[in-house]
């Protein structure tokens, strides 16, 4: 069974030395030190590696059951997620007034590359109780606030997203589900698919959060409003329910269903131990629903549940990525086959010329040293982001908290989409390194393979990220983002290599507006581009901090030099040939 | 359940118009024309479609079963072979002398690209019984020839290759099962893992070519012999066996049990249908085998077989992405899902403004393009190497055999390699065109994605194959086979894009001399560029014909410009970057 092992070496470097997680939990006024964060995140690295790890073969192998509307979940996870809360994982990014722990974002991304590192389809659940914090934390009523939150920041209740409906896919201005206003209530009708961790055996209620149309709404994503839609209510009668202004009643306390139910789950490529539902509201008569904030405005609400999620999809990509390193590195220095041709290989190893494993073949090393360095590119990304989602919430200077959001903006589509991708192709390069053997499932690497693929695909695929980014984020404000971008990661030191990133923006910003369908065909490579050059300006200033680090692990020093001259040789060199066809159009 | 309609329209023009079918079906002396080709084609794009399609997801779910070294192939396979081998579908391309149909590699390989995109998991049964002939055909005695060649060829008995144990792997070199001598034939002793169709419920014999080291033999691949040991031997007694030499016996006809057995069966990512054995020979005394050609000599014969695997492996990538394409199509043209921006899509299918399809929204549309002209560039290079193969075999001219022999060498590695990654990339590619839907197994591309994974593994890992090209091809003979390459593939009126593969051919050429670990390093990217540049050549060189064509269907013209035109654009320019790196190396 393959080991997780939590790269913390490179955590605490990316955390202390390049992005001053000290500084960072400052302005969050958590009154945590970094001294506990490092607590926080040797813990974490045990609970990733003995309560989840273990489980994620099982859970693959099991998959999850259903039965008459409920979800038996693969042996030990029910558990293992109680456990989860009971030591308040879940809690850790929210705010201190609801139970949680108040921790940076960087942190938490940190910690939640553990999960998916682990155990990626546990992960899952987590994430979708975030999107549910997240938006009733930004969007919810007090009374909502204090109804909901407490119970799922600690995770004794968990979150889903309910916007996906069969016809309408990606095109959320197709959404039929009905919304018709009861008193101070809704009722809500109509079938949801895929959604993560509808139904299940974790945890006592399920907060669904749903998009649904009021019947006066108008056409198209204008008319979408967003409500909580409990699987249990509490109290009796469907009157004042969830707000806390029920009348008393003889059975308080014996929570009440709500008229929605999970129909199916799917047989899926991957993620078997998380159940993705088919939900049905309101086959008898109507489930009750909340409406969060206003009438018609779910489309925003919505998007601060994605935005969130994307980053976090993103860091699925980064957990797979670390996973798959770690098993092809194990392999490659276990398997003793053919001669050496005695390859340099710093960080990865010693070399035994009369008996080689297979590290020591140039090709082995090739694929090896590529997920290496596109798993650190995909980290530095994502950290880089999270880190700037801290300021943009808690710097006190108006004009750092808004280049910060221009940057969470502008990179966020980027960091899910180049993050994913890479994700699948790592995993697909261990699975080479193993050769025969990887596509045998109890290996464990094809699990990598098929848990890694969806998140290509979910919270908006990487095509739509990909249109994210070039028909939203490019020109907004007149490109204001980008310039934010160029501000706070481009000087004159690294300029040279970028230039071309640069002058392609400019082409692409272009493009939309005189050339939209040639800007849609370019906009997935445009945003490949994007992230390897990201990555690039990352690893190389990780680079530089690495050799001004005094007292720095000479073994990880060495590492991050094979890694970074790795991607800057082999990797980097990509933009130009992107750039050219970008230039070309 | 997805559908699969042979490519005929393409086939034909590949057969006819680019590589001059009539004139290879003259050199084969065969006595066929080509309007019974065409004949042929046409049948077996029927048994394609209605006998091997519909059995593919089947295969997929159902899997083998195993039972006390038996195995149990998913329902209808079984007699889908035996109608497959009643129609003569497994005797297209063998010798005459012995029931074959004498068809050229150029057909079979056509027709097999089709078993390959109705049912790969099928079609790996003729592809290892063919790998047997071949060796057979090549290296057998007159004996051995009569006693096994006609059954193999027909199908009656189907062959194995069995040359992998579990701590050789890739590397024969370490190969321990042994062969003693005993009379006329050998004691065969020794596991065999990853053995494709080493048991099955298909026909009623098991011819395997085994791989095995004798109790003199010198050390390394220089003391590896081939044995043939079937599963049942006919006659009585184990003197003089197999050869037609033996006594009568009172239960001649009442074939013995030979000592071989497998011991189970593996649990793969994908090509569930298809049984990969673990076996074990000799458990009780030995198993009964003989000899192939010389002792010692058995690396030379199994290359033999493992050529033309090769190439048909890459078959497979083929066969993958064509039905990859197929099923991506079908839905960006059913889906209807946002508003249109208007996409050209001239081969694609119509266009409806105000209810579009997602083959309108140009990021679709990319991803369908990129498929469709990888498709046709895997095509282009395996036809055209199949082509080559029946020149080298059959052109009464010694040095048109020899430059002909020289292409096959060089570019049955890239042929190998290059279609199989695509195959994968491409069906990742058509789940992305899918979304959401692509993830839930019973659509069909997520097993695409799955059983076409493990051609970049088998028949020699795509790393080895690169090994192969730049080690082995590169400066065999001082560097003939890219000069007789370039004689036949390019010319003046294309010679500019393809400068960088020359340049980057001779450095690499040199790289092997002088710094060969760099050489083993850059080997997978070099083959890349490699296959990218063919493939172009292949399709400019199609688009030239096609505009000569007369009467040409102009739906399959404007679609063949429209793949070509996107190539050129879109994915020939990742030669440079490569080519960048090799330089700059």
């Amino acid at each position: 069974m393959p080991n997780y092992n939590a790269p913390l070496d490179e955590i605490r470097f990316l955390l202390y030395q390049c992005l001053d997680v000290e500084k960072i939990l400052e302005m969050c006024s958590s009154g945590i030190g970094a001294d506990v964060v490092d607590a926080i995140l040797e813990e974490a690295a045990k609970f990733a590696k003995n309560e989840l790890a273990p489980l994620n073969q099982v859970g693959d192998k099991e998959g999850c059951k259903f039965n008459d509307g409920e979800v038996k979940t693969p042996t030990g996870f029910k558990e293992a997620y109680r456990k989860f809360v009971a030591s308040g994982w879940n809690s850790v990014p929210f705010s201190l007034e609801y139970g949680g722990q108040g921790l940076p974002w960087l942190v938490a991304i940190a910690i939640s590359e553990m999960w998916n590192g682990a155990n990626m389809a546990f992960g899952l659940c987590p994430l979708l109780t975030q999107g549910a914090v997240e938006s009733l934390t930004h969007h919810g009523s007090t009374e909502q606030k204090d109804k909901y939150l407490a119970k799922l920041i600690s995770g004794e209740w968990t979150g889903t997203m309910c916007l996906t409906e069969p016809q309408a896919g990606s095109d959320l201005a197709a959404i039929r589900t009905t919304a018709v206003k009861n008193g101070d209530h809704y009722l809500i009708k109509g079938q949801k698919i895929f959604i993560t961790y509808g139904e299940h055996d974790f945890a006592d209620n399920i907060i669904h959060m749903v998009l649904a149309r009021l019947p006066s709404a108008p056409e198209g994503v204008k008319g979408i409003s967003l409500f909580i839609v409990p699987k249990l209510l509490e109290g009796l009668g469907t009157g004042g329910l969830g707000l806390g202004k029920e009348m008393p009643s003889p059975i308080t306390h014996h929570p009440t269903p709500n008229d929605l139910k999970a129909i199916s789950i799917e047989h899926k490529l991957g993620i078997h131990a998380s159940p993705t539902a088919i939900m049905s509201f309101g086959d008898n008569g109507g489930a009750i629903g909340y409406l969060v904030g206003e009438e018609n405005n779910g489309l925003k609400y919505m998007f601060t549940m994605m935005n969130n999620a994307r980053l976090s999809v993103g860091v699925e990509g980064l957990g797979i990525s670390e996973s798959s390193y770690q098993q092809a590195l194990a392999y490659a220095n276990e398997r003793v086959q053919g001669k050496s041709v005695g390859i340099r290989n710093l960080g990865l190893g010693g070399e035994n010329l009369s008996n080689p494993t297979i590290i020591s073949h140039p090709d082995v090393y090739r694929m090896l040293l590529t997920i290496k360095a596109q798993t650190e590119a995909s980290r530095a990304i994502i950290y880089s982001v999270a880190s700037a989602m801290d300021y943009a919430r808690h710097h006190t200077d108006d004009k750092t908290r808004q280049i910060n959001q221009d940057i969470v903006d502008l990179l966020t589509p980027i960091a899910k989409a180049h993050a994913t991708e890479l994700g699948f192709a790592n995993s697909s390069l261990a699975m080479q390194v193993f050769g025969g053997v990887g596509y045998i499932e109890e290996t464990g690497i094809a699990q990598n393979l098929r848990d890694s693929r969806i998140a290509m695909i979910y919270e908006g695929t990487n095509g739509i990220q990909a249109m994210d980014l070039v028909f939203r984020k490019l020109n907004l404000y007149d490109g204001r983002l980008f310039k934010s971008f160029v501000d706070v990661y481009i000087n004159e030191q690294n300029i040279e290599p970028f230039n071309s990133l640069i002058t392609a923006t400019a082409k692409m910003q272009e493009l939309v507006k005189e050339n939209p369908k040639q800007a849609g065909i370019l906009a997935s490579l445009y945003l490949r581009m994007f992230g390897i050059a990201l990555g690039a300006m990352l690893l190389n200033r990780q680079l530089e901090i690495a050799k001004e680090t005094k007292n720095i692990n000479p073994d990880y020093l060495s590492s991050k030099i094979e890694s970074v001259e790795f991607y800057n040789k082999f990797l980097l060199p990509e933009i130009n040939y992107i750039a050219g066809i970008i230039m070309d159009s």
